[in-house]
């Protein structure tokens, strides 16, 4: 509870605040008319953290091309600095479902910026002396420019910092595991029927090129990413920016993070569409997808433990069943494949917000950025948690491979070079009516010799090429 | 290749149109305009004989209320006869993707009849003499009213003439063998892993709860398509219609199919939004997941033959590989479950759309409708063939089942009220970990007698309530 | 900081849990396991609230049939009424995405009960004694039926507490608003393009009855979730369960919560699908579609203030722009469309998971009540704002309307009844090419003397049947 | 009908197929159990010409590593000619719902260059001598590696082919309107609401930066369809194909087509996922998005003719209307949409089918394929058509733009840097809430000169940089 408020203006009057917050009226404004899932939807980090680095930019390029007087750009970049390493958290309550540019967001790191720069330089809250949030922080700006220019730096910084980490770990894992079995040969599935010979390390290694396959596709997205509104303004003009402005303040934001930020070249469809999003959005989806397949794969291997195919064990962490003693459940690909089917849905809802904006702007920004976020959240701390609790542990059951293989008539495939289809499938048919290994019923077709057999149906020989 | 063609007129101006066909302008200006997948998108049957059954009742209705000279009605219904039954549909070659309100499909229909009705009159096609397209055949309609009209009557028959007949002999084979097998005692699973037993019938029956509660989802989405939008006219206000039209058009469509269409409540509701569609669809999804997962059950019981699953046998309808002689594989299921990935997929487009009105009038009722006839129609040829060739000659493979019943140390559970959770886990464990039966670490443990243990584990017993 | 630990143990061993929280060991291990989206996806009050009133009537049940001592019970049913009151949330710490089954926040509710229940007996947290959270709390229940129950009742509750009080009241603003305005004349427009005249409370109207159709659809899948999986436990075959368990819980649950729930008739198809959650979704799904035409509709009628449509006006609750002064925005309608893309998002996502189940269970339960209860909040909070911030406020802009009427040409529609649609074309297209009104294009077409213009164009009859 | 038949085998036995059509058993077979959608998804050009192509391909391959006969590969290339050229699209009547691996289709293919090819060598149609459909057809071959080499080589013929001149035509049509139009200033929107100003040539290079960017997207899917699966046979591994088969194929097939297409690294993944048609259906959708923005734009700016925005024209193709005379309506854009949310329920399916592939296969191959191709088709078609009969018809409406731009209040906007943003705030609200023009309010508040106003609002300089 804030006890003692103070008094904050904007264009449409007086409003009280509390009086331990730096925000200002419209923030203000905005929590009365949007409390809409307060609990869930306030912005996070990477969003607040991305607004303190645009306005720390920007006031750094005002100032180098004379629109801001250096010491007000100095108080700014001081406040900016404490929004960019969280200390002003507490001071960002709005929530994604407000205006769809995001306005009220931009106009929170405004008006939080600008009261603490007042405060710094022992001016007073709410006066709006000497720092004004739009005249000063926001100088040379519009939300319409920066908010999808804090989407990008959000995104940009939790694909290098959380995602790309955390898959790459559980890719890498899995690469090894691909090595440490290259030659354990064991039955192949195709259609879910049993099928010719790979070697474990052939199997885990398609889960590999996938994950990379996912993880190319989101790295692909990162140019467009990194092409950045600012500049633009209210409508892609620019105007009452210098002209310099998106250029200098890509250039600076590249600087504070590290990547290679770009002010974009078309600014009306940096405003218009967010298609940029849209494309880092599908390859989550497809990202996800192979996950899934993975993790569809390892449950499937390691069903069981003695009714199912049981080829894999993986780790058992926690009791599995609440009245089955004993069970021990695939948790880890439960929770990871849940995440993939949200991300599936983040996505429907970034798809369809990508197609509706209208002439100048496109108002569903809050809710694409923060289905972007979320998916990448989820998806690194899904692939964290599975690497360390499952893929890690994860060990072939060579009892149960080896009886697979032993068991499996489409060993016969390789004598179609040697007797022809037709011929080969009379001794698979044969042996799959009778009951008969495939040894005993080719032997009986008299079509093959036990000598040609066992030189012709040598399982790990035909994992291998030719 | 049409090589005479006629002079045909509309508010435009003039355009030749083939000399054999009965369409006029207006269609032949959308033939020109609309080549957009021609291949595949032209309208089909359920959707020509809607337009020719409405235009047939609202003939008549028109020539009751005295809107319409009784022998201009006649010879309207005769042309719309003709239509109804299918003798003029290659006088209706436009696709789906046309004008959003369907106004060209309407004009095709309005054009067609005129120009039958004039010829069996003895007139000059393309005169409008005796009946005007327009003036006559379209009398006390919009394309706004009688295109959704066409919709409903078109998906509301082929949901009773093609999609439940199928489904329900799907599902009633099902329920034939979920009581055939209704003390097979085998494997329950959950998570994947081993769970406690069930009967085959058990397993089968949700399949059949699953698919009933599907078309009962479908059923409930009959109310809304059996209210019709005709007497709305442009707007919904029912401009330039006898104020009875709407309701006695609905009547006569009822007569005329044996469904108890009605009037729209709101029609300007009608126009702008076709929800009752949004919910068909959704319906028609929710159908498609249960069906997905009655087929993934199948494929994964019935996989191996001997590396897998094993518990179900499913016929052999053809050769299964080109390469893997005698392989045989659940292309049944395979080709129902693509099915319910583009139903899901087409129910996507419908909701889309379904949100996209403006104002009076929503755009995309064209590509609405035909994405659910489309879902209709391959939900229930799907289902037919999974039927014929699939579910009937479903059977169990008891040697397998009884082996992996044997196996299932789930059967633990039941222990639980004897020696409780804790001890009955000790015991599972121990066996898992030993490669013990239940039954051998259940002894060993000390808390369970022979005498104790056999009368405690019955698994049909386990697969009953109490 | 939880500084002192304690142990507790499950069939995996012992493990430490910090001294002032309830839970035990399983919860203690998924918060290891599952460190996933932990700031945003913690279970919120509806789920915690589900799982005590679902103890607690399991506890009743339990002892009514003898399956428990009373005094075990009696305990139970006071911890669980702290669960259900919400003094418990904070010992509630698990995120949504775990085992699929939600056997971890089933176990963490019979953990934090059985220790709170051993501490009002006076007993040693950890101890188990008196109070067991398998064989007392989750006495005759699984995680396979408990959690899938509560998520019923979640939903139930949330509908009924949150959703439709929230769009209800929407709904009978804007009822109130089609009233006052039923007389108002305006111009009707199909395909964007101006159309014959409806009145406002027309306009009106059709969003009442569209929000109607998506509140009865929502509605509509109530029956379906009022059936609950209790009394199936493990696989549905209510193993280890009292057989009068089922429906015992079920009435008792109803007590509690004043709604009519039951014992589902399939416990093998409550356990292995949610087609009551994924109904309940799509009529979500429905229901904002409406909306958002709705939010559409109102935003383009309140377009300009002076290029553009401009018809309706609507409140002004905060400055639009960061950068352009005085510009306001119809930011309620931003808020609300970007809540109903985000409700697409999550009903794909639980459309997903619906399909996913594999024999006797399945296990997106989590993702799937996750979803549908952001929808529903959502939904309710955006309302909720909407009707008060815009809803509310919108007024006529009846110069505007007037104006636009007075210049719409489509008022020639009128005159097909006494001219026929060709030669009333010819008047609308002389208007429009040369700029005149359409009185004077029909006066100058010689078919239309001014008595008969002025008795036949009447745009308030036009909105009238008949 | 097809009256007289002969009788073909395959490993299943004997079957009656039409004595006119090169079919052989599996295909007949496929007819038989899969009439599911039979009148619109029969393969189409595509398809069978990439089977075609890919059949030459590999018999050109084969014969020069030695693996088959000379004479028996020239015959088979003769054959595949007139599948490639169309010649034999009556001999492939199987559709898209059949096995999932697309392994019927193949078998067609085969069957019907090795009947054809036993034709031309003067052999019995079915004796598979001299030429085998197994062993020489799909020599070294699977179905599980052709049918997705044959999906590659088929979409990224029509990207080619069809999409690419589509879109670009419709992209440079419309860069050459912003060219035409880029010193036209008019009235810039965003939230739907007037903001400062913009040129018409601006507005329309947003519209070709998307496409553009749409366009990209799917440029940026084709290195992954070039990767061809061939080579892998059954499951990966390459088991009877010659270890240089799947390089010389794929150079073949490039060869044979003018695309540099490559033999894939990872064959394992190549059979178990579809990521690359995932990641092209993707970007299909993020270029549908693109357009529907366009789309939307257009028809919005073309609204009236007289109560809407009106400040384009654009072509008057058709009545618009069957009861409105005279009305004329943005059908090109209706068209063109609802192709779009064709295409976002097209990905939708393709997205959902790419995540459920199971260990060595993905079984949803055909419908995979099949969406992309029609979504590749529908894009390509409508673009053309929107580009012929709208986009090269679009003309301003220069005295609505005039009008609109006069009465424009975000003109104040300019004044920022000249009073500061709470003073302008101030001029634009007093001429908003008293009717004043601009400059009427902004004389009257004291802060701005005459002179100063006309230096400092200038439209034209508004709309460009600095």
């Amino acid at each position: 509870m804030h006890l003692v408020t103070r008094t904050e203006t904007d264009t449409m009057g007086a409003i009280e605040v509390p009086g331990d917050r730096y925000w200002g009226a419209q923030t203000q404004r905005s929590l009365h008319h949007f409390p809409i899932g307060v609990q869930r939807f306030r912005w996070q980090r990477p969003v607040i953290r991305a607004l303190g680095l645009l306005k720390k930019a920007a006031a750094q390029a005002n100032a180098e091309l004379g629109e801001l007087p250096s010491e007000i750009a100095r108080l700014i970049e001081l406040a900016a600095d404490e929004v960019i390493d969280g200390r002003l958290d507490d001071h960002f309550p709005l929530v994604v479902f407000q205006t769809g540019s995001g306005t009220q967001s931009n106009m929170n790191a405004n008006e939080v910026i600008a009261n603490r720069a007042i405060e710094l330089a022992g001016g007073v809250l709410g006066s709006k002396q000497p720092v004004h949030p739009n005249d000063h922080v926001n100088r040379g700006q519009s939300s319409n420019d920066t908010f999808p220019t804090a989407m990008h730096v959000a995104v940009v910084e939790q694909l290098h910092g959380h995602l790309f980490p955390a898959v790459t770990a559980l890719r890498n894992t899995l690469a090894g595991k691909a090595r440490t079995y290259e030659h354990l040969v064991k039955t192949g599935r195709t259609h879910l029927q049993d099928a010719t010979p790979i070697t474990l390390g052939q199997e885990i290694g398609a889960w590999v090129s996938q994950i990379d396959f996912g993880l190319n596709a989101v790295r692909a997205s990162l140019p467009a990413l990194h092409e950045l509104a600012i500049g633009g303004t209210a409508v892609g003009t620019g105007l009452n920016a210098h002209p310099q402005f998106g250029d200098l303040v890509a250039q600076k934001l590249g600087d504070l993070t590290g990547h290679p930020f770009v002010s974009a070249p078309d600014k009306f469809f940096a405003l218009s569409a967010h298609d940029a999003l849209v494309q880092c959005s599908a390859a989550l989806r497809t990202l996800a997808g192979g996950l899934m397949k993975m993790a569809n794969d390892i449950r499937w291997l390691a069903s069981g433990p003695r009714c199912g195919i049981g080829e894999l064990r993986i780790p058992e962490n926690e009791p599995g069943s609440s009245i089955m003693p004993g069970k021990v459940n695939p948790t880890q690909c439960e929770a990871l494949t849940m995440v993939c089917v949200q991300v599936f849905g983040n996505d429907a809802a970034v798809a369809f917000a990508g197609t509706q904006g209208n002439f100048q702007l496109n108002v569903y920004k809050p809710v694409m950025v923060h289905n972007v976020l979320e998916s990448i959240e989820l998806l690194g701390d899904a692939c964290s948690a599975f690497d360390r609790h499952c893929a890690q542990g994860i060990e072939p059951n060579e009892a149960v491979i080896d009886e697979h293989l032993e068991r499996n008539l489409m060993l016969v495939t390789a004598l179609n070079r040697h007797i022809g289809y037709d011929r080969a499938a009379q001794i698979a048919k044969k042996a799959h009516r009778e009951g008969l290994t495939l040894r005993e019923a080719a032997l009986a077709s008299g079509h093959v010799s036990a000598e040609d057999y066992d030189r012709w149906i040598d399982p790990l020989e035909m994992t291998r090429p030719g």
